[in-house]
């Protein structure tokens, strides 16, 4: 990364709730900034993307230059910061590579587990910081974000550890508005959300788009997710993740005060946009496979999941 | 029942695919059967019971008498044949009970578990006869059925035994061309049929209204089915009804052969009328709690089922 006199420039691929949102925040911060848009470059070229949010009112703001393809950035980065959703059919190594030059260090702002290793994979020599951002955010039309609430980072050196870089980046999210958590053991901090993520987006899908008001107020509802999160607790102990035992409850807890919210898979599933189904539950499922560790209810949580998207494109 | 040289009265509670057809079967064998139909009446009485069956032709027939309500029949017949649905907000003793003469037989073709005990305990002099049926019909118009295939009946006397009412019952169904099978232990048998059904027909709702076919494809979906079968079967066992221990692995051999089959309980789902969700897993998952033995997987699939009407009735 460039040193503390010069701010470092950002590069981030992925112009949805995410990157607008945090985009928004690294601009607020005084970084300059520059968006790879996929399919809305040219409105958001014209009058930048916009961002409302709840807590911190108007973000909009104005990338430095709005690039429609990776391919297009003419110098890399000193941070790309990678905001797209993880899904089957798309390349993220070659998405990003085009823009990635030696010094460039990455982040990455997305949910699932596992997700690292195709980058690091690839990209051996670029430091990568990996976050799970906890935050209630919304692209609600072509460059336009509603930021509904919270918005804390978890931030850590991937696959372990802390780095200057990880500790730049934290301070300049909170430069800009949000809350970050710093942690040296990043994969934990990935499993300990798919504790909540993989029961809940799993089951709000493979109950047709529902609500966790409405999955905990089923008969069963909240036993079946206990028993969930029972199974992803244990796949990430045998993983060499071990969570505190109380998670479970504690979630169903705080998931209780939660009224009426739709899960992000459980949008997508509504939007009928592509589902992050196997980086996050997928992901579990095969590390349970690998380590032995019995997973009924979320096999079948994700058998139905995958039923309801069958259903749903047969229209 | 009345001796051998005059035929018996038929009474049919329940003018839908079961009673439609077996009446048919029962007309066929030269028995005078008349009819309950609560809401098609006066179609049925007009035209009769329209019944298309794919191996025995057309089997059209006129009852005796057609009632709106059990209130208007005139005698009791010497066979009240229920055969309507077992919903919770049903009293099906109510429902009888105006027909019900001392020396009537009762006998009922309806799915689920435990289903007997409210009518013997409202009517404990009545002789019971239990059948279960192994058919694929459907009411596709007021007093219209339609016998796709199949059609054996399993008969036994409630709560055991043979009685010659049941072997009278089961002579009569083969004289109108259709199968049975007698049994000594109808509960046993009802248990069979709810490892397959509480599996299929739950799921079947579960998954948003799927085929057999679309379960059995998706992925993990044919190890969820073993594993809710496996669980029935283990809830029979302790309820002192123990199962052959190959039999999910054979129901799920067979359901691979039928193609794209909905489940009743799927087709009730898709048409938006009531479950039978409560005479079938229901029965299964309170047996289960009061023996204190383990059905996460059933437990699940039911609060999925209610999750599915939820959000089916939030439109």
């Amino acid at each position: 990364m460039s040193d503390h006199h010069t701010p470092p420039s950002v590069l981030i691929v992925g112009a949805g709730a995410i990157g607008g949102l945090y985009g928004a925040i690294l601009h607020r911060a005084g970084l300059p900034v520059s968006l790879v848009a996929r399919s809305d470059s040219e409105l958001i070229r014209q009058r930048g993307m916009r961002v409302d949010s709840a807590d911190l009112g108007c973000l909009d703001w104005q990338p430095e230059a709005v690039y429609a393809d990776t391919s297009e950035v003419p110098q890399p980065p000193d941070l790309l910061l990678l905001t797209v959703k993880v899904l089957d059919d798309l390349d993220r190594v070659a998405l990003i590579r085009p823009a990635v030059g030696r010094h460039t260090t990455i982040a990455l702002i997305e949910n699932g587990l596992d997700i690292e290793s195709p980058i690091t994979g690839a990209l051996p020599d670029n430091q990568l910081i990996s976050c799970i951002a906890f935050v209630a955010a919304s692209r609600t039309a072509p460059g336009t974000v509603e930021h509904k609430a919270y918005g804390r980072l978890v931030v850590g050196q991937y696959p372990s550890g802390l780095s200057d870089g990880a500790r730049d980046f934290a301070s300049w999210i909170e430069a800009g508005g949000l809350t970050t958590k710093l942690t040296d053991e990043v994969i934990t901090e990935r499993w300990r959300k798919a504790v909540w993520n993989a029961a809940f987006n799993t089951i709000s899908v493979a109950g047709g788009g529902v609500t966790t008001t409405e999955i905990l107020a089923a008969p069963g509802g909240e036993e079946m997710m206990r028993g969930l999160m029972q199974e992803v607790c244990a796949v990430a102990a045998a993983a060499g993740h071990p969570l505190p035992g109380e998670l479970p409850e504690k979630s169903l807890a705080s998931t209780h005060n939660i009224r009426d919210y739709y899960t992000s898979m459980a949008l997508d599933y509504l939007h009928g946009r592509p589902l992050e189904l196997e980086a996050i539950t997928g992901n579990v499922l095969r590390t349970a496979r690998r380590l032995d560790v019995a997973t009924p209810l979320l096999a079948s949580a994700y058998a139905l999941a995958r039923l309801q998207v069958t259903r749903a494109s047969r229209g």
